[in-house]
């Protein structure tokens, strides 16, 4: 239904800049290149291991900047409080959001409060807009990705997804997990710093790995093989997938990116990715133009080939 | 309540630039100067005579950033659906929404949609954000009204406030009342063009034009006179307002601001106000420093002067 909406209601306003979904829209200001982007926090519970509504609606604004190579400078914070919210919990979520903010060195430069009645909300929605510039040349969109295109991966996978899970089903695991809900505009403005050439990233949230990779390949009519062997998934994570029935290429990650990198760049663009997380890698790469429809395939572990499909339906509601 | 959050939260997140509140900030991008803003739309009920949420949602935004004296350019669009919404309800807001964007000449950019669970929101909750070029070289700020100051009103008041307020009581009228809502960069930035020297706009929201007197007498630390007399309001507003019990100085508009203007400007601000609106006036003055605590004092139409105070609490909630 998610996905229904988004086409009903962005085609109505599709730009003259006709901006690719999920990412930050790149305008242009007298003098300067900005990138521009939104999202509404709902998710629930507010609170999970590894982060809360907070950081998240912090970090998810800065990753959609990041993944048009700015660099995040503003943003705003609107707040939907329903009425008998505690006003501890409140703090806890300014406190939060303050802190990530601080992290991510973004200035939170303006903001709006509504309070609807109790039964007309739940708890606290959080929607944050960000402003950042671009400051490099190049052009980073899927319509530029192309076969021979390396895909890289910036960790392991599945964790945000199953943080929330564990606590909403109340699962007892032997380990916590925790989300991986970070920044990350310091890896990709490391590699643009470094001259890495890069054609396209997206950040993995809802719908994981999976839809990130379908929509590019949809986007720029290609075909993608990725390697299963070459995705890092933590035992833990792989075992709570298992028993709640979850498939890791589709949990939701909120700390996390795909890179689409020419071969002249790519052991550059590893190396740098790899001095933020050992779990980084080479996930495949683009193999052909295929019919210009798009299609994800993948190697498993003992080397048969599937197709990794769009996922039809959210296979987690409020995950961010 | 709000009022105390807002203080509560934004305060936390102040920065350098100190922002005043409810207006857009004012930000330094290399090569331009940029206004940034964000408003969530929480109005009940969603269509109401001259107006709905979608025109509302962009009119909103446009007037915060033409306080600032900017020019419009780019929107952002969040959306948190209930589910259960009729598809009908949303492509209705949706057309308004694409109507008042066309009318205000700004282009939105980028968006999201979350949806929430049926009994966790209420129809639909829109958030904005907006984007303009601040193209002018003045100070638009409360700190910079100074006695002397003469203070415009764009036109009549209390029509958007009771316009909903009509249909949440089923109050059956002999005229229909349509909320004022409408853009007002047009009339801002002609001011701006013709050279008018403008101290401090504000539009008259939430509170009405009480409370946006009120925040800027506080910040400017001056004392505010204006006549009761100077001041339009529409026959059947003022009758709809004593059935009610309200004082249309309180009652919200989405289409009207004050302007704060040194006297050698007064007499060309006030032509160019009523090109737009034939009840457009001066209703007062800056009378002086006072306490430096700010005050506003009213001379009513039988000569009488009053204090018009700060409304603690809202006169109607949700009613934006």
């Amino acid at each position: 239904m998610q996905q229904l909406l988004e086409k009903m209601v962005f085609s109505v306003f599709k730009s003259p800049e006709d901006i690719p979904p999920h990412d930050s829209a790149v305008i242009n200001i007298p003098g300067s290149k900005i990138a521009f982007t939104t999202d509404s926090y709902v998710i629930h519970p507010l609170f999970f291991p590894g982060g809360d509504i907070g950081s998240l609606a912090i970090n998810g604004t800065v990753n959609d900047l990041a993944m048009s190579g700015a660099r995040p400078l503003y943003l705003s914070l609107g707040f939907i409080i329903e009425e008998g919210l505690p006003m501890e919990t409140l703090w806890r979520v300014i406190q939060s959001l303050k802190k990530a903010a601080d992290i991510a060195n973004i200035n939170v430069v303006t903001g709006d409060t509504k309070v609807v009645d109790r039964g007309k909300g739940d708890g606290i929605f959080i929607n944050t807009a960000g402003v950042g510039i671009v400051e490099h040349n190049q052009t980073i969109s899927p319509h530029i990705v192309q076969p021979g295109d390396a895909i890289l991966i910036s960790g392991d996978i599945g964790r945000h997804g199953i943080s929330i899970m564990a606590v909403r089903e109340g699962l007892e695991l032997e380990t916590t997990i925790e989300s991986d809900c970070t920044p990350l505009h310091d890896i990709v403005l490391e590699m643009l710093n470094q001259g890495v050439e890069i054609h396209c990233l997206r950040d993995l949230t809802r719908g994981g790995l999976a839809s990130a990779l379908n929509e590019i390949a949809a986007s720029a009519g290609v075909t993608i093989n990725i390697k299963e062997k070459a995705i890092a998934v933590r035992e833990d994570v792989q075992g709570a997938c298992e028993i709640l029935g979850f498939d890791p290429l589709y949990v939701a990650n909120e700390g996390r990116f795909v890179a689409f990198i020419p071969q002249n760049s790519v052991n550059q663009a590893l190396e740098i990715l790899k001095s933020f997380s050992q779990d980084a890698s080479v996930i495949g790469e683009v193999t052909g133009t295929g019919t210009g429809m798009g299609l994800v395939t993948l190697e498993s572990k003992i080397g048969s080939q599937r197709i990794v499909d769009m996922l039809s339906g959210e296979q987690l509601p409020r995950i961010c």
